[in-house]
């Protein structure tokens, strides 16, 4: 009997879009005023889903209680009150897009949490603009 | 590497459900207070998946920002302050039920979003009652 | 020691705002497109402030069962599923503006609850307009 | 044409994480404060999907309306107010985890809403933490 | 230049109103289901309101970062995941009403922030019933 | 008859607490990790509150069409994608805290609405932080 559970959690940054390959004409061109020189930011709010089977004695899938530390130390702790750009190396080559920020949180959670679950992961930049990863 | 994006938008709009093959009974019957005669009306709001590769270069699947001018130019203008029933020829022979309504953009988007792309259309008539298609 | 309670209800209507004493194009350019000939919708949502004495033996300022059983019989019914300007006799001289439904809601509530409660009403029209009767 | 639709309901309930077969110690340890012997409760946010064929007459999958009267009716009278492990039969054998109340509002619906629909229970016990059955 | 902060908090408890100086018919006349004897329970959410002169140095009224831990070392601590009536001396002899939670809240908070602030308390049982105290 | 309306709108920012004054250790001090040298930042939602009398021609206070370009203009426009420290003049010599945000919004906009209307800023930094300006 396979069950999903779903945490959320939340951390608040600044990135830019900005490809170093590009000039500042394609760059404003692909990436409008998210190119903007000094940084702007965002509250962004995270959704993490693991599926698997459900547990009998514990009448859980996975403590949520845990998925809740994991979040909390292992995404929100990097990225928390952080220059994506600047203060952290998963963006060293790596455009901060909401797309690309969803993936490197994925890629952290599927070293950390057991590969016996399934999880996909959805990220928030603004309350209408979103992205999941993996794709269903 | 298959990415979901997701872009909301929303419009205000009247309607009424009522099938014209019915008698005003049948119609009660069916359709309830959404029946009366003189409209009732929403505040719609729409939520786009767009699936599909993650471009390396832009770290983006499709603009999002070209997304939101898409959902703008071609379902809130369409429908925004409109009557369905009567203003909107998309509904001349078909009910609009929050499920027609969800199809027709769906379709109306489907005509304009490149086809290397899936995409999916959820549709809340109030915040405790919506739809999605195509089903997953 | 006097405490606020808060209830909410909401309800879904159709309504245009026109001043049968102006011109189209003087009503154009007042309400735009919220003048539209055959009415646009609505999800309104409801909040009721009501103010008073706590009382020391039920530990409460007014039972809040009874005050949405009144935004149920007395608001919620006599404007849900309704074309405010067709349906609604409260609007047959008075256009129906969030301000002037808002106003009509606290006097059919101002009849109702004991006038030793002082009451407030907040009406929303979209998540991102409202209006409060009387002001603060 | 295969169209989801969804349905929210709620309802607010005391609960206990405890298995009867574990001493305490096992109890605090994986259930926490949420094994506290005097319960604790919350607000549970129900989110129904129905997917099936789109009606061409009606332009409805199943009636809204009905799905509401069912989820009133068979869930919520049911769980309302109520203690879940000393009032509800259902959990006499089961912890009343969210994994274990969606599952069984899952089979409750399940043997009410016709075959022929395929559903989804989504149980939210707070804003971040929620379970699904079943997973997709 | 007087400025108000907002907070928010939350905490998950059981209770039951009920007055033991009435009988079972009374307090079930009063409180309804609200009143049943094995408890329900709820998730509480707490907006703390404290205005005070503006900091010139740090821009701030009173640090956000202290208001939060107040709240949770003084208020989450204090109430969550527990039976607000068996486990909280706060209501051996008051009736854990929405607005008695409230009072009692406000007063803990009364006692540890500065005099030279102004509180105000608004707690929410569910999304569409809450109280605030005192009253403006 | 006096009336409020609301208008919400919303921005999203980098920013960084520093007062130039202190030394990194009292910055750290007083700000913690809002204080990080590269700033982060914030989806910004803004509540704007003009109260006024009701006009019996228009059912209105003030046109919510045209607080919402003010807002769009005079504040979107100004803030939005933008580092407070370092694009917007109103923040050389100001900390951009919540609560200077506020009051810099509510002058920018006592500026330009009529003076026969009363005004408040609320402005959320997050869902559970936020200010408002002038206190009631």
């Amino acid at each position: 009997m396979r069950v999903s559970i779903y945490r959320k959690g939340h951390f608040n940054a600044a990135h830019r879009l900005y490809n170093p390959d590009w000039t500042p004409e394609e760059n404003t061109k692909v990436f409008g005023i998210c190119s903007n020189t000094n940084f702007h930011g965002h509250n962004y709010e995270l959704e993490v889903k693991v599926t698997g089977e459900l547990d009998k004695n514990s009448g859980m899938v996975m403590d949520l209680k845990a998925l809740k530390e994991i979040i909390e130390k292992d995404v929100e702790l990097r990225f928390d009150h952080k220059n994506l750009n600047l203060d952290c190396p998963d963006f060293e080559r790596l455009i901060p897009t909401t797309e690309n920020i969803c993936v490197v949180i994925y890629n952290v959670l599927r070293n950390i949490i057991d590969q016996k679950f399934d999880i996909v992961v959805r990220l928030y930049e603004t309350p209408r603009n979103f992205a999941e990863y993996p794709a269903s």
